[in-house]
């Protein structure tokens, strides 16, 4: 029964120096044998595209190792069984799975996880109630603490991780301030997502207009992007602020000149002279918190209450060009490449 | 019986722009009245001199008001009640108090404590067993967290806050590597006290022997001087390290001039990457653990078990120019004025 696969895959072809371009990533096509005893043949339905991938294509140390040269881009995906030689599983199951950039893996089961599609719709399980919902949870539940009446402010705001920080916010009583970029993510994030108030960080007057929608200081900043809007936020945190901090997509391209004037020292003295918490985090610090943010979140999206939004784009080859555009903030909603059709 | 009583006083006379010069303090002499009904006279015996009150010169927005101009200079104090309108104290009693650079004070009781001068020698109350004791104590135990065959880190480690974190933190099983300036300063905290390493932060290669002496890396960074050893410290922080903030003496004056690359920018990866908790405090914020404090850290240093040491200077006219020395790290242990003899 069992025989070869072609599989496409994107590889990391050269070290980006700041902007990734698109001759840093090389589709190719690989022949992959049958799966052996204990493994499985996947194909991928839907990759999760993610600032953090910005990080990884760095020969830097971090939380992960980098992305080698020649080697298959990392991510997250929905799979559909192809074929499974493992226990446990069988053709036409659908699972998480860290596949990375491809059509098609082979896989010994680690990491794997089954999904029931009955739960909610297949491609949240990458955004609202995946890696990026359970990052905004976490971060807040664990860190930010919002408290009935305090005031959060998130950046990013309609996307994946941004759009449920204020959502949860609001619902434990916080006033929630969004920023985001342009008319349209604006107008979703006051008009769909219903928060207390949102900026667009284009506005000549940015940061006039965040301390004017924060009249009582900010409490919890769930920094999400870095760069300018952290030096706008900075100086508005209130005693005792807490600053979860996970992802700096502004800075993750290098470009780090902002010359408003705030340095090292001075956010040092702003964290002591305030009493302020500042923690980077990844979900995986947290995981704890797995099994209580499916229980919360999960049905509050099936039951509509939670508003969330996928911006998919169709065909592996064009990841690159998707993943170029979202670190600039083109895309609107969480960003999933559709690999292959569910059979 | 009572008169009224001729007092000096310290007063901030101009605000310092970077390091203070005597100019800056104006030595006052007036007169106070006798105490009437609910007032304590104070007359100081050991003024304390901190770091923090630099800050406290400057007309910014900081945890507590500034000093206003012709206004006395604050700190603690321990007294001696000298005649009592206020029910529960006595003339003779000691106390701890908030009376500033002054001979003598009118309190109604607020903020004063009365000290049992068995339980240690009264001057430790404003030093290992006072607020500095606490400082290191608080800030370790509630954000430092030790942990047994970790590195703890610490500045300015001949110091008060110092002294005691590198003990408390071996005391947890931890490696404690102490940066001191001097040689005199570093053979005690390597002999007296008993770190495990001790680094002159005057040393040209002072980054690299940090390096060296961190070899696992560094797990508690307990800041309390900021500037260049923050810079040398950072990157040699582990995975979920974490750094309590009591103090930022190097950046007081304003002298941020730290040309060694680190920006608000790395420092924001750092965090991120190696999901690093920075969090900045002041004594009050965690008083809850005062309790706790004294019961365990009292106990030790009247056993010897801690070790300790004061740099007492006569008279309270010779307070500027001893701050304006601890400013610049030319004291040795917790810098105290004495400032009147218990009769």
């Amino acid at each position: 029964m069992s025989s070869s696969t072609q599989a496409q895959r994107i590889v990391l072809a050269a070290r980006p120096q700041g902007e990734p371009t698109a001759t840093d990533f090389r589709l190719e096509t690989v022949q992959l044998p049958a799966p052996a005893a204990g493994q499985l043949l996947l194909k991928t339905l839907y990759l999760s595209l993610d600032p953090y991938m910005r990080g990884r294509m760095n020969d830097a140390k971090s939380y992960m190792p980098p992305v080698g040269l020649g080697q298959t881009m990392v991510g997250e995906v929905v799979a559909e069984v192809v074929e499974s030689q493992l226990a446990g599983y069988a053709a036409g199951d659908l699972v998480l799975a860290h596949s990375g950039w491809v059509s098609h893996a082979l896989s010994d089961g680690q990491g794997v996880r089954k999904i029931d599609p009955d739960t909610a719709p297949i491609e949240t399980r990458l955004g609202v109630l995946g890696m990026p919902g359970f990052t905004a949870y976490a971060g807040l539940r664990e860190i930010g603490k919002p408290r009935a009446g305090e005031t959060v402010v998130v950046a990013a705001a309609s996307g994946p991780v941004g759009s449920l920080v204020g959502q949860l916010a609001q619902r434990s009583g916080a006033r929630a301030v969004g920023i985001a970029g342009g008319t349209r993510k604006c107008a979703y994030v006051k008009d769909v997502l219903g928060f207390d108030v949102v900026i667009d960080h284009h506005a000549e007057d940015f940061a006039d207009q965040l301390a004017t929608a924060c009249p009582d200081g900010i409490d919890v900043y769930f920094e999400n992007v870095g760069g300018p809007i952290w030096h706008a936020v900075f100086p508005l945190l209130n005693p005792f602020a807490r600053v979860p901090v996970c992802g700096l997509v502004a800075d993750y391209n290098g470009s780090a000149a902002v010359s408003d004037g705030l340095s090292v020292a001075g956010l040092m003295r702003g964290i002591l002279s305030k009493s302020i918490t500042v923690r980077g985090f990844i979900n995986y610090d947290l995981d704890y918190c797995f099994g209580d943010f499916l229980k919360e979140v999960g049905p509050a999206i099936k039951q509509g209450e939670i508003e969330h939004l996928e911006d998919i784009v169709d065909g592996l080859e064009n990841a690159p060009a998707t993943f170029m555009g979202m670190l600039k903030g083109k895309n609107f909603g969480k960003v999933l490449v559709r690999v292959g059709e569910r059979r």
